[in-house]
């Protein structure tokens, strides 16, 4: 069994990419990674998508992108768990290097959101639900996360200004974030003023639609001496039941909560030991229940923690440190990716005005739909 | 690193399935196999599929099998790569076992393509070709099987009576095959009879559409003292340039020889010591290229040999011994997992009045597309 390094990562920024093919920003991902580390060669290709087939008439992503970068007689395939294929991916090269089935996974996970229409996009989002019990009732993926919302709010007494904390900090961070794809910070009144989408759920509660792609390249032990290299200590996923109403407690995540304490049991860490969260914040509700679950704040007073400033980057538990998927942006099957990205350029020191001070452990969430799958990795400085 | 067994397998026959949903033809072939070990609990699941989103408005298969089947806490995801989805899913979790990550990976293979017209089926095929630059200039997947044919008849003198012995064997072994959607045999003037569909390729040239689903349970050593266990001694994955214009030779599967190559040297075994082949017969054209790569016969021979007898079930090296693509049906992302299943019941004797006399050694060959991406898996009998 090897250890699993990151060597390199690529980020494309996230936002209306009409001029490119969804194989274009794979390989712009890719070789912005593959540049930096001209020693390695990739054994192993995984691509994380959710609905490319919807968006751009494209599967077989695997073997497109490995043609495309020249490669030829490498394994190389898509994965998908709606929203959290961009994750999944990265746990599945995790696995092949972890065994020692591959010296070089390029992991990229990519999303074109923005070729198609919003209801057309709507459809293709409510596929991470039911299509015999969810779907068929009209329920899309934003009506579920606005009963979710409402019940939370109405069970612990939390005022619409107290969620309203999360994308306030999510945008903050996201100002100085190169490859976000909203820079700019926005106020309580932004929130509160923003179209109603789903009641509770304004616009700025919601992420965005995007086009994105992300690159990690994980390597094994054998190249343990080459520089900036992070280490992957743990990568863990685990699914919950599909259908929120089959959930004893639908405000706890219980996919996050099993992935989270196999993460902690096998490095031996407590949730406190890490210094800095990408969390799963499509909606303003999902961040405060993700915090919940993982024993950041008692259950009903995450928002509260975030107005105190808890989970700002400097902190106590910085959360989004690019922006989260509220402002650095959610091309669903690439999220999971960016969020790995994102703390490589934390635990090297490469995140700029972004950067968690002396951070040595990162975390990251990503699932699909509400915490049906949720792929958890834990990430170490090196050195 | 674990030694991966095939502990049970179970298959929906193929056909039009228009009463039971995606979900539905999961749970029956995953049920089926599960039933045979009720020692067996999953710790994983892999699902092969290439179009459940535009068959079916269905993503997120993995969890949605999980969860149907009552499991919670378990890593559950969707692997694709066109009509090599099925093969994928095996071999990644094959990994997952040998890594050590999963004693008990369970891979169902599932497609639906009955619920939609041809037309949209059509489309959905293509998918697996390039979208940029095969599908914008209107090449189906079989017009380009049909360019490819022509070629191979016209390069190598090749009749189109010769060619018709590959559809009349699949057949022929289809009629004992209780899981097959063709369950009779065809002769030559059947085939040259047959409307065509892309000249030179006619209906019975060409597997069917179907719907279908079949699983296999892979378990790790931990196991090894269980009955009737296959074990895999190889599982390799390759890709070729996604293009046929990119190619050296459009007449020789490269990711084929690749893959099989590598199986073979992992296993120190000959070609010729295998005792039959699961091959990728979609069309014609596939089974004698497929044979001609893997070296069973010389090029542009594989047809005469196939008249000859060389390939049936009591040849020299039987090929498609329930039929194959071509006549046990081809639901195309789980296609790969059917040839896993095939091959475990001839392993254990249980392939009935299709049971390869004796045989030791099984190998399967699953591509998406023309050899795009190709999945080739060594069993053997245990014991």
């Amino acid at each position: 069994m090897s250890r699993v390094f990151v060597a390199s990562v690529g980020l494309v920024p996230i936002g209306d990419q009409w001029h490119k093919s969804i194989s274009d920003l794979m390989v712009e991902a890719a070789l912005k990674a593959l540049d930096k580390c001209p020693w390695a060669k990739p054994d192993r290709i995984i691509v994380g998508n959710m609905f490319s087939g919807a968006s751009s008439s494209q599967e077989h992503l695997g073997a497109l992108l490995a043609s495309c970068l020249g490669l030829k007689g490498v394994p190389a395939f898509k994965v998908e768990a709606a929203c959290g294929s961009g994750g999944v991916a990265v746990h599945e090269g995790y696995v092949a290097v972890k065994a020692g089935l591959a010296d070089v996974a390029l992991v990229v996970g990519v999303e074109k959101m923005k070729d198609i229409l919003t209801p057309q996009a709507t459809k293709a989002l409510a596929m991470a639900e039911h299509a015999d019990y969810t779907q068929v009732v009209g329920t899309t993926f934003i009506s579920l996360n606005a009963l979710i919302m409402r019940y939370y709010m109405e069970k612990y007494g939390v005022t619409r200004e107290e969620m309203a904390a999360f994308p306030i900090i999510a945008h903050k961070n996201a100002v100085t974030a190169p490859h976000a794809q909203f820079k700019r910070a926005i106020t309580l009144q932004d929130v509160l003023n923003s179209p109603m989408i789903s009641d509770p759920i304004r616009l700025l509660d919601s992420s965005p639609a995007g086009d994105g792609a992300a690159a990690v390249l994980l390597v094994s032990e054998r190249y343990a001496s080459k520089e900036n290299l992070v280490e992957i200590i743990a990568s863990e996923v685990a699914n919950n039941y599909f259908l929120v109403v089959e959930r004893e407690d639908p405000l706890f995540l219980e996919a996050t909560y099993i992935a989270l304490k196999r993460a902690l049991d096998k490095t031996g860490l407590k949730i406190t030991d890490i210094d800095f969260f990408e969390i799963h914040d499509a909606f303003t509700i999902t961040a405060a229940l993700s915090l919940e679950t993982m024993g950041l704040s008692e259950r009903g007073k995450a928002p509260r923690d975030a107005l105190n400033g808890k989970f700002e980057l400097n902190g106590e538990f910085p959360i989004s440190t690019f922006g989260g998927l509220k402002a650095r942006g959610h091309p669903v099957g690439a999220t999971g990716v960016y969020q790995v990205a994102e703390a490589y350029l934390q635990l090297t020191d490469q995140a700029g005005p972004n950067q968690v001070k002396g951070a040595k452990y990162g975390l990251t969430h990503n699932f699909g739909a509400l915490d049906i799958t949720t792929a958890v990795h834990i990430l170490k400085r090196v050195g």
